[in-house]
């Protein structure tokens, strides 16, 4: 029997043995084998990262962009580099099919790109002779340490794409707390973060640990800034707990995205989207499309599509090549996801394709739900209300246009909305009407690329400012607004107005 | 004797006499006297004015930009028009000179004509081919109903210009919990917002009512944001609570700015703008400069200066033209003021000058506090590092540069920094340096245009977008991100990518 | 018979009369009567208004932003007081309808308010830390005077709307050279400017003139920037004589723009858009949509509902209430229409609709000329070509979406372009594929609001900066980048790098 | 004797050998030798690269944005592994010395960075209901086929850093003129392109020729937007001429910067800073300070420590390490530099230190020039207006900062111009009143990084946007103004506005 690695926590650069006693397992979810173990940091290891960061802020943050972004590129160059291996050890603990994967990494990679905007992105606004002989100008200037509390279902992109790369390009100093049950490609891209990128010591730091321990990156007034992917739930606690301690946080949330598919849309282009994202990532993001809300008349037609395109998905192993669908992330996430398809048929929806019991030869220890379609979720059943995230669709079949809004603007959370038309007048009125924070016309996955807010609403997203984009610099910077003014040399002295410089009456 | 007029509180545009039986006394503070009572509204009352505001939403946020916009150049008029009255009625009760509450009303104004910058301030991104055949757009959607809490201290720019003009420009509709002390000059404009701006029923709508009944504002789920000014504690506490109720916060708090006057300043200039500053609005606004640490060879100079100087200053009935330093807000804050000032004395400051005494004959009755100096105050004593918003000047002195900015940024509060020199580098040097978010440099006040972000920073600010500039219209709005894709009418049907749309590997 | 009143040219504020014996008729287009006459100003009055223009920049460039746009503010006021009096007097010289009047004074306006964007509009880029120690910040200075040429057929909107305020609100200053047909409206404007609106002297003048004389303002080195509306001949004349003399240019020159009308449109939708584009303003605007390819299937249908929508239309006196179709500008313009007819006739189109021999009770000398039809325009017709600015409607009947975007993409001028059609795949393949500047979806006069640049191509616009918009702000200023650096003040000396400031290797 | 390589020219990414008989000496300017010979291509030749590169625009103009910036990826890449290749050859022909050269280099690499910051660039603005129901998105579409000419003094920056990078990222392609005197880093950065880069065939194209025929890039209507970089009389006509063909224009053209020296300033420092700046790249650049303005007060001292340490600069071959100052690029300019410090002491100047006689041992037959002061020059002589483009530094004395902006504002050109000085009263108050595009405080060469434009003034610019920063992409681009509306599929007809969409009365 091979030993199990026992895995590190990472401050100031240097992979230092937890003292804790008390460690997760790290499983292959395809085979059920325990491939290594994360330990649960102890308060202090949690502080000493924090410090650790703290250390490496001054020096970081005051470094030029010009020098700050050579970084960024060379990170780029590692992350292509080392984007095969990374794809393979993330398929390996999330589950997700080698396709999937390889989009994971990319999207570390693409954030990484746009932190290479970053003169671009940082530019603050100025102007000249505001009022008379005052100027004023804009610039940001970094927060200090920010947090990173990572889920399972991104191994590389929320760690390395949401978070770390606008944040260090910006002049924060980052500690991740990384996901206990997929933590290996973040621990391994933080390796190479230093071995390849050269980053400074402590500009990245990285632990696993309980959620309880977890509180001090809530409460540590050394922490100017909270980013979160998770349950509503904890998404509300972090926000109000970090709030409390005077931080910023912004929380990503649970998702129940619906799509509305009108009656003029391309049946089978709209199938092939909705397969990709529905079953995609078998569910596991917030950015699938678990409901899909069909015009009564085409209702039949479109489930009967998707029944067969389902069926003909090849599931497997989540590192083989031609796998499709590979299992969910852990036994006890099969468990629940299977409770909540006996759910939905004890509700009253129609089971109209179960992936309950599949089986993929080989791989009798993986956790593989197969996918599975209930038709006639009607309002008031919790199973097309929650969050699932597995690979189950919920079928609601609506009227019209005007039913199928209010059904999808009914539901507490309003990630991502999508609707499939070839109609341009009610693609528009979607666009007016949703209440989905990223929107999709005949597009599955509405997730934008990174120069882009990703922003959802509702249950769904707490705080102000989203990830990415403009906002996400916005989110690890503050503005700092200096108006200047110059006595004049000549003149010997002068009287000011009441109000000066701020405004002129 | 004439009876005091007993305010109601307005819904629906309606103003509507509250069932309460607990008003609150509005007082002259120059005078003493009681000029009107205002009601403590009962929780169903504050119910009634979210609820209007959630009634006028749906067509008030649907209304075309180009219409919304035209409200505000009307108002812009409405206010341009009323000026004089509202100044007068805001010294009155508040008890700042005229000419302090010219500026009040102006920074009004301003706000409103940044409000009617909309139209450019709204605009989005959007990009066409982002990847292949994905296009993708933001655009803000307006928020729902927003609450303002207000404080005492600028009955007309804070509601009026922080809060309500770029809240309405974006669409969302408002309740304002004014400020019991001084409530008449928000009251006021708010009859006028109707009767000669004419908007529609609802948009805006305020109360005053006490603190528990407050937090209505806080937990409602029609409310979608706050925005507070007020104290560092009660600021924390709405970020907390707000949060944990999914709400986006921003908290304006208290402030202790301090200057560093540095000796190659031009010296006369320097303390008019200090004077100016510490003592304008009577030491009760958080932009105020209430610290002044001086390099020490010039410190003797200077306080000798500043003291002729305040002494020059003509005190006496906040409405009366020739007034520069009128009363405080109450007889309870005088109070509070006096007892800060006997504290310096107590920790060991030198008194300079001391305005417990002051006496302003035909108005025994006003609330008035003198300039006073406080000189030799050091760190650790709690009258240099606490927000008294008086009319109490702190001076420390230090040796240099290098110690002056370490005393400053010891400091919790981070609203506003200044710097008085002629030097460019030391100018740049302050700015980098620097913990406060609004710096002025050679101003005394830098409180900056409506076109700029109004930003403290650390225990003067909590949340992430700022007041005014673009951060009032981020803060105001939510990004919504649009990508869309047509389906090719000719051919039949498609193959998408795993990541359709959003990235390309 | 009354005297017919001669008007002056307007320098420094002062209407003066010139000196000139030659002068050209206006006329009340609905009669022919003449109403007045302008001079055609001597070149030594030309440069008179020059310097005048010169002389106010020095004072009206340095004005603070908080104060120029106080100027606009009051001058929309003024403008939305004499609304009516404006329009009418733009509906007698020109002879469009009193509705298409309200809107060439309305697009006055709304570029007027944009001008009061200018604080948000004129902010540069600013960013500190550049580089080690260098910080860099552009910021927008206006040029000095410019000059605006302008045509007939939009009195208010273009030298009023497109000219003046941004360039004004930049802190330029301005020569007009009023179109000699239509003078009136841009001349009373001109007197309310001063008398109203209290702009300083010299901040905007204006000259009627021959275009030999108006070469000055193309040579004049004095004049930094020309900004030109009319014909794509004199406009490339215009663009390369300045650009000789260094200046910048925009020219906005002819158009000849098509829809294409595909065959799942809403028809009478689209039909009652284009009979509003196309025989709004008598065809005399570079908006219209003079050219309609329609899908051979539905063409038929379209060009009977087109003809009996247009025989519909109201033709009378521009200034009475109910006229929808007033006459062109001149007996002249209506012969080199009536011409145009004739061509088209020769050339083989088939004449559908004849407005050549319109007759007007009570008006008879009017310049009148009734909507007219061409069906069959072929490829090598000039009548499909050119531009005849006139209510002259040609027919392009098309196979489908590929043969449509083939026969618009081969005119040589591409100012706007449009498609009717439901479909959100050929609406996005339309924008593709468009040579047109402006792009319109089911939208007849794809003008956009003043926020954004109103923007030809290929022969219907010469120079890089369109008008309006921030394009129009970065026309009327040019960019300063200005980088900073401090030398150490307590360090004696120090060595700079080859590059120092710039980049870092 | 080794044979001279007969360089080709490239098209479509392929080497081709011209027809002419016509070459040109391309020199190693240290030593005198030919070291290839470049063909004066025909105008056959030259039209086939246009061509090339508009056969190459459809498809590269429609890649999406987030596959053509992967290309900018890799090619910034390339770069940076062969800088010291470039950089040797940037030396030899030019005659730079090494660490000037590897500027040179850095200066194509900065730009190609920005430009792999075209997706936040390229970003348009969008709104919806920005009138009721319509919509409105500017995009930025590409021109088509842009020309390059280059002048001799920037081998690698200029065509490869100013005109290059941001055109394609735009989705432009390029036909580049190359300088005649140093083509050879811009055929060795062509080759890398192809080879290295990867990029499509056509995508940029190079020829050299002479003027005569580089004429057909100002008039062959393929090309839509010319930049150049050259002396002002060339770019005068050019801007005019491809004006009269309809193109966009951006000229930089000659400078002559003034430094303004004041009393308060750091002496050594500022010093070394000019140095730098007036003496680098042997004064061939626009960038240089070949003009000094000194306060009377410090003149002498500055005039003995410049001197002083121009004596200092090691001379030599452009291309070993220790160089400081190596030859200009020709025998011709040498003669022409020579000609110029005659006409200064002719017009009366004092010749304080004189660079004409310069041996360098081993390197009899190189261009070189030494560091040359002439002081006293007063207004009115040659020597001080025109540029020389060689290390010879004119010192004008001036009596205080009002003559010193006087004397550089009087001067025709405006590219940049420098203050030196400890005092932000009168660094500010230069920014405000100088002439120059380009202005540094305490900067000798105030080129700003790629990320801000390039930008003169006066007879140092001619034309709207400047070179990098945003101004590039709006350069290289056009916007598409798009307003859409879609009518209700519900309602049947629809009556619309006059001006329906654009405005709303």
């Amino acid at each position: 029997m091979t030993e199990i690695k026992r895995m590190g926590y990472c401050v100031g650069g240097k992979w230092i043995q937890s003292k804790t006693d008390k460690y997760m397992d790290v499983t292959d979810s395809s085979t059920g084998e325990v491939i290594a173990q994360v330990p649960q940091c102890t308060p202090e290891e949690c502080e000493s990262a924090i410090a650790s960061a703290q250390e490496a802020f001054p020096a970081w943050s005051r470094l030029s962009i010009s020098k700050r972004v050579q970084y960024l590129y060379k990170w780029r160059d590692v992350l292509y580099a080392h984007k095969e291996e990374l794809s393979v050890l993330c398929a390996k603990e999330l589950g997700k099919s080698l396709s999937e994967a390889r989009g994971d990494v990319q999207k570390a990679i693409e954030p990484t790109e746009e932190a290479c905007n970053i003169p671009t992105l940082i530019e603050g606004d100025c102007a000249m002779q505001v009022t008379t002989n005052y100027d004023t100008m804009t610039w940001r200037k970094p927060l200090g340490v920010v947090a990173g509390i990572v889920p399972m279902n991104f191994p590389a992109m929320i760690p390395w794409g949401w978070m770390v790369p606008l944040a260090i390009a910006c002049g924060d100093t980052v500690v991740l707390k990384a996901n206990s049950q997929t933590p290996l490609t973040s621990m391994r891209m933080l390796e190479l973060f230093y071995s390849e990128g050269g980053f400074p010591e402590g500009v990245v730091n990285l632990v696993t640990t309980s959620r309880t321990e977890a509180e001090i990156f809530l409460t540590d007034p050394r922490i100017k800034a909270v980013t979160f992917v998770g349950t509503t739930g904890v998404g509300k606690h972090i926000y109000s707990v970090a709030a409390a301690h005077g931080k910023r946080v912004q929380a990503q949330c649970e998702a129940k995205n619906h799509a509305l598919v009108l009656k003029d849309c391309n049946l089978e282009a709209t199938v092939n989207a909705i397969i990709n994202s529905t079953y995609g990532c078998a569910g596991m993001r917030c950015m699938a499309l678990p409901v899909v809300c069909v015009e009564e008349s085409i209702a039949d037609e479109f489930v009967a599509l998707l029944k067969e395109k389902a069926l003909a998905m090849k599931i497997g192993c989540a590192y083989h090549e031609d796998t499709k669908l590979g299992p969910v992330v852990s036994q006890k996430h099969k468990e629940k996801i299977c409770k909540w398809i006996q759910t939905g048929i004890d509700e009253g929806a129609e089971l109209i394709l179960d992936g309950r019991d599949i089986k993929v030869p080989g791989f009798e220890g993986g956790y593989f739900v197969g996918p599975t379609i209930l038709d006639h979720v009607e309002p008031g059943m919790t199973v097309g209300d929650c969050e699932i995230f597995g690979p189950v669709t919920c079928i609601k079949r609506v009227k019209d246009y005007e039913e199928g809004i209010k059904v999808m603007n009914a539901n507490p959370f309003a990630n991502g909305s999508c609707i499939f038309t070839s109609s341009g007048y009610y693609s528009r009125k979607f666009v007016m009407d949703t209440d989905g924070g990223m929107v999709g016309v005949n597009v599955g996955i509405p997730v934008p690329t990174a120069y882009f807010p990703f922003s959802g609403n509702k249950d769904s997203f707490f705080g102000d400012l989203h990830v990415l984009g403009k906002d996400g610099v916005h989110f690890f910077t503050r503005a700092e607004t200096v108006t200047t003014h110059w006595f004049d040399e000549k003149a010997g002295k002068r009287d000011v107005g009441t109000w000066e410089g701020s405004t002129e009456q």
